[in-house]
């Protein structure tokens, strides 16, 4: 049977080379970095290296680069570091509707120790504005966070606008570009940005392999307390084979990513194109054109997304129907929601991402798959019986 | 050069059957474990069975096994996310006073939220009495933390005692088991604890792989919020290799603990035999047998540890000085402080931890190149050298 593997919001293959680069760190190059000893010292020479890499991708300073453990580990680290240091000045949180859980849920942690957090909407494409962010800030808000793009739906935010805003009114401003990073251009400098969030296994690098940017000056509390490693920011033996690869990951996608985003592309775009064209009751998800090269998502009506995603996955096709932190969760997307879809339609959504490997064929593939697939289940589907009853009348 | 390796207490190597049970999860099979579709099951099957290897190991539940990315992590999420589960009943905690900077500093962020800390003091060997524990407790006191092993001096705790009186108070007790477990025999239920950390590389396994064991039913909070990974209780997308290196770590341990603990403990010994016989002024730190088998640590007079450490790289021998999350600090150990070792002697701390393939040439190696090198160093020694002239008068 033919696989097509269409769910890197989930998981992206290490590449190869990155695997090589870690590999003798695996093997034996075991110190640790803090030892003064020349095993460890080998160690430390080579997270240097890959935070230097990082933080030329982003255009950041090396010193302003965090590593830990997983995207979701590096908002929590934002949203409660940043929020916790600044809480003499103010105990208010800005977000957009649509963040990552990670980001939700701190917030909604520190609402138990005094915070109060306000949800910013967003638009029907899934954007936020940065006029609904001003209206939102208080003399009491400490840090706004919108993410830079969103997983679910593709949609690329205008974050330097936010920045701007948030610039104006001195409240710190964090973005979630786990997403983004490796996929699309970065530049904190540009983006006006005083944290970032990013993590390895979104851009071909290992799992267990995530980053924080800290803007120089930013005050913030550590998350992981105990030892002296990241400047005492994150306390842990450095998992260096990992942290290796993300800087291996990071060197290859300043050379590849707009050669892989110009291949994804006109997949996506075919994508976007025909998939409604052959199916139905078929409506895109996200702004049609700011959006990630290689993300393509929908709302499928009638159906659930996760008898489509199982019975693609017979046929060969890996795709999710979400973000895959909620994705068993079964509850309709938030993120869905908030863009105004109503709840049975958020029900179907699916979201097709495509990886550096994806060829026109394995396009062609799905849109061959996919129509009886939606036939067969929607025979079996009340919603739609209903339907066509009442279209009849 | 001959090298030889003695600090695992900072890292230990990859066991190459561990790396090749990692490998398949760093090449094909790159799922996320909380995808629905067969690429995620796949890698959800590989992490429950280590996660039924790790419980076996520690003779716990499956269900009460939490990945977490390190021993600080796990810590971390230990002592925050147990004593703010129990706020409501009291806001006190108890912990010894040679707990890991990560037990330590996660307490001190505690502090800021409105708690207050205990500290047991310790014996001359670094042990803590149950009878000091039972005096700490008050009716505000939540949560006890005492470790089970201490990686700086090599002495084990009765932690079972401390548990049985945790248990009369109806207080919370968590365990740091991070060098222990894999080297000794940990049983969590003969034990009592109601949380125990442990790291995959105290035991050949992979730097990035931890757990944080939490006994059914007690309560706590997640420490990375977020996504349903782990049972709601840490967010982030599985380290899946890693977690599958800690699993084969594991199983190794459970077949090979006992006669890896067999041949380090005469080699353990040779070294706490001969040191102080073949230099002067060598004092052995740590309980003489309730200690690691792989672990001999020493204070050295007029000497800090810090050079002996790099003129013992030079030949070849690395060795720490003490925790690796503290060893750039330069500041005099806690541990020693606290077992009333004075300031002066407390900088010529070193500690010898072997590994696996340690063998009696290699500590006869040591044997033979320590005298010369501290010879070279007193001569150097203002300290020395005012000893000198002292005893002369």
């Amino acid at each position: 049977m033919k696989r097509v593997y269409l769910d890197r919001i989930a998981a992206a293959p290490l590449h190869p080379e990155v695997l090589g680069a870690m590999l003798p760190h695996l093997k034996g190059n075991f110190g640790n970095p803090q030892s003064l000893h020349s095993v460890g010292q080998e160690a430390l020479k080579a997270i240097e290296e890959a935070r230097e890499k990082v933080a030329q991708l982003i255009h950041a300073q090396a010193s302003e680069v965090f590593f830990t453990s997983s995207g979701s580990e590096s908002n929590n680290f934002a949203i409660k570091g940043l929020a916790l240091a600044q809480r003499s000045q103010g105990t208010h949180i800005v977000l957009s509707a649509v963040e990552h859980q990670s980001v939700l849920h701190s917030a909604k942690s520190l609402e138990k120790l005094g915070f109060s957090v306000s949800l910013v909407p967003v638009d029907k494409w899934g954007r936020v504005s940065p006029e609904e962010v001003r209206k939102a800030v208080t003399k009491e808000t400490v840090i706004v966070s919108v993410m830079l793009a969103n997983s679910e739906v593709g949609t690329v935010q205008p974050v330097q606008e936010i920045a701007e805003v948030c610039g104006e009114h001195k409240v710190l401003f964090h973005t979630d570009a786990v997403a983004a990073v490796g996929n699309i251009p970065v530049n904190v400098t540009e983006l006006g940005v005083d944290a970032l969030s990013l993590a390895g296994n979104q851009f071909y690098g290992p799992k267990g392999s995530a980053v924080l940017f800290v803007k120089k000056g930013a005050r913030i509390l550590p998350f992981i307390d105990g030892g002296i490693q990241e400047g005492g920011r994150r306390a842990g033996t450095e998992n260096v084979a990992a942290i290796v690869g993300l800087g291996k990951a990071a060197e290859l996608a300043m050379e590849e990513l707009e050669e892989r985003a110009e291949k994804a592309k006109p997949l996506r775009d075919k994508l976007i194109q025909e998939l409604p064209q052959r199916v139905d009751h078929v409506f895109l998800t996200g702004h049609p054109e700011k959006r990630l090269p290689y993300h393509a998502s929908f709302c499928i009506e009638f159906i659930e997304g996760e008898a489509m995603l199982l019975n693609l996955d017979m046929q060969g096709i890996s795709v999710s129907s979400g973000s895959a932190c909620t994705s068993k969760a079964l509850k309709a997307s938030h993120v869905l929601l908030a863009m105004g879809i109503d709840h049975a339609l958020a029900q179907g959504s699916l979201v097709f991402s495509m990886i550096e490997d994806t060829t026109s064929e394995d396009i062609d593939y799905l849109l061959e798959v996919f129509p009886p697939v939606i036939e067969r289940l929607r025979k079996m589907s009340p919603l739609y019986t209903e339907y066509l009853e009442e279209k009849k009348q």
